[in-house]
């Protein structure tokens, strides 16, 4: 899942080494099993709405799910809105927001025919997996989550808030409600897995007599390339750093004008050494299935303008079937809506009869 | 609420006393009303089902509410069976600790026309407020509260489980879900009431504009005497010494003569020097409607033998009508679950409507 906004990510010490090791074997057999037979996999995914996705998140996380639908995973995306506040007052606009990811979705490739969007806030039967879940971790367990701790410190609080504090549980009410088996994520919420698979493991030992009713689910680690912004730091909409899904080809084409670069005329692939040299690079052979260091030979001694006009380019022609369909989308916002509205109920159907066997297991079906 | 079973009481010194102050100038006023017009209130009650009640939670809280209930006041009674595993890892035999708690109800004089009784587990709706409810607060709130601490220390666990942590919180949405303003509480149940009156204070600010969406409830504080078990200890199922609603006639005969009394012939009111005598003296009083002294001067030197004999029967007369309901009740097993349905689907359409205001506050219709 992709439910952060801000730069949370964990330091590598904090991460247990085991946890990252394991996933990692288990990701070459997962990734095996992808090419085999697609159809054993339920993937859950999903965002926090906080406005419109730029080409970080596009390359980042949204490109590979509309990859794996494709393939014929079964998808589940969730709309996470009741968690905008687990690091926020406020919710903002949050029917806009809403609105403006579903358009990226949709526009990017997403299929509601194939994907089920849904919005956290109209699953009350997930939501209340959440009560039982939270009594099969303890408080330090809570407390020790190290992605929990960086949100934390990202938002600038003093305080830890009881939404982010007990996140990693609703987390796992938002996978195991749906027996999600497979969860694409970076790094930095492997701890969230872990705290899931340990959940559906109490689950099953205390309330289902050992029956593995929830199934431990997978993390599926992210290989894509990490997009910095145009300045060469994280890209951030509030940084103004960012190529928007929703900017024209001429805005686009702007902005990496506008980029940083450096004063070597030479271009080279050296993301340690030229970090905003290497991101343009990076981009480019994102568009283009090229290798960045293919891409810099090509170039050579034309400097960062040949740079910048050739990754403009090449992102515009990328994008420009997503743009199409972003026209067309936004002629309709009825229809966003009912792609919701059809999801919600979808998953809501699930999520009953989810809880119904929860609480059948649980001796209170009255 | 008497959602607690274990001794959880917190030391005085835990309750802040301006607290305590306040909730019982505040209740000179509340009682007045209740004089004036029971029908400005609508009271929040509850229990956990954790097997029969006993005359402790009979003469401590059940009277009270049914008396409350007959003056006019709107009562709804939560049946908290998603609570159970707050501070253990099973719920036991739930269905019939379930069906053990309507029928002492109902037969204490519980009326399922004028109180609706609903089971936790079967309001999604409901419980979906917790996690907006949870943003509200943060982790030294969650941390600091005196009776959670306490209820974790009686359930005799090294680690706060996470329900148990957030218990509050759920607190808040089952008085807040139906617009509760009363709470007849005990000192110990104070500062969960405190957490509540936050939550919707800051619920109303954050989301409502300042409108006064939910109202903060009162804390009604019990004038009842607390009745000791029969070896003079605290009265609880496990230690044998209680008088459970269900006994016979003869088998609360038998209980009562097995009491521990003291060896002084001559029968005082003396609660610090001879609390079981005073406890027999209490319970006589509690049935009988005469003051604990007027008894005792009544038996004077005719011992503990007599005052037993007297309890007994006082208690027996008192319980007459209790068991005979009892009786009826226990040959249409199928009643009560439908009393709890009924009430169940009274509850939820509550829950649904409060949820749709809530999620029209904060932005999340769709």
């Amino acid at each position: 899942m992709n439910t952060n906004t801000a730069s949370t990510s964990p330091t590598i010490a904090e991460i247990p080494s085991g946890t990252y090791a394991a996933a990692l074997r288990r990701n070459e057999q997962i990734e095996q099993q992808l090419e085999k037979d697609p159809s054993v996999f339920r993937m859950l995914t999903g965002d926090r709405p906080t406005g419109a996705l730029h080409i970080g998140h596009y390359f980042g996380t949204l490109r590979n799910r509309v990859r794996l639908q494709n393939a014929g995973v079964e998808s589940w995306i969730l709309v996470a809105d009741l968690q905008v506040i687990t690091d926020r007052d406020l919710v903002g606009d949050i029917r806009g927001s809403v609105t403006q990811l579903l358009t990226d979705y949709l526009a990017a490739g997403i299929d509601p025919e194939k994907s089920t969007i849904f919005a956290h806030s109209a699953i009350p039967e997930l939501n209340q997996l959440v009560l039982p879940f939270l009594a099969l971790v303890t408080q330090p367990e809570l407390e020790r989550n190290p992605t929990v701790k960086s949100e934390l410190a990202a938002a600038g609080k003093s305080h830890m808030g009881g939404l982010l504090l007990t996140y990693p549980v609703h987390q796992a009410a938002d996978i195991l409600f749906c027996h999600g088996n497979l969860v694409p994520v970076g790094k930095d919420q492997l701890p969230h897995i872990e705290q899931t698979r340990v959940i559906a493991r109490r689950f099953n030992e205390r309330f289902a007599g050992g029956e593995k009713f929830f199934t431990e689910p997978d993390a599926l680690l992210s290989k894509a390339p990490i997009i910095l912004g145009l300045d060469g730091d994280k890209m951030s909409k509030s940084r103004g750093n960012t190529v928007m899904l929703s900017m024209t080809a001429k805005e686009t084409e702007k902005q990496i004008k506008r980029a940083k670069t450096d004063s070597d005329r030479t271009i080279t692939y050296d993301p340690d050494a030229r970090p905003e040299v290497a991101n343009l690079l990076t981009i480019t052979s994102e568009c283009t299935g090229r290798s960045p260091q293919e891409i810099a030979d090509e170039i050579g001694d034309k400097g960062a303008g040949t740079l910048k006009v050739m990754c403009a380019e090449a992102l515009n022609e990328h994008l420009a079937p997503l743009r199409a369909r972003r026209e067309e989308l936004e002629q309709s916002p009825d229809y966003l809506l009912e792609v919701l509205r059809a999801g919600n109920e979808k998953a809501r159907d699930q999520a009953v009869r989810t809880l119904d066997q929860v609480r059948d297991f649980m001796g209170m079906a009255y």
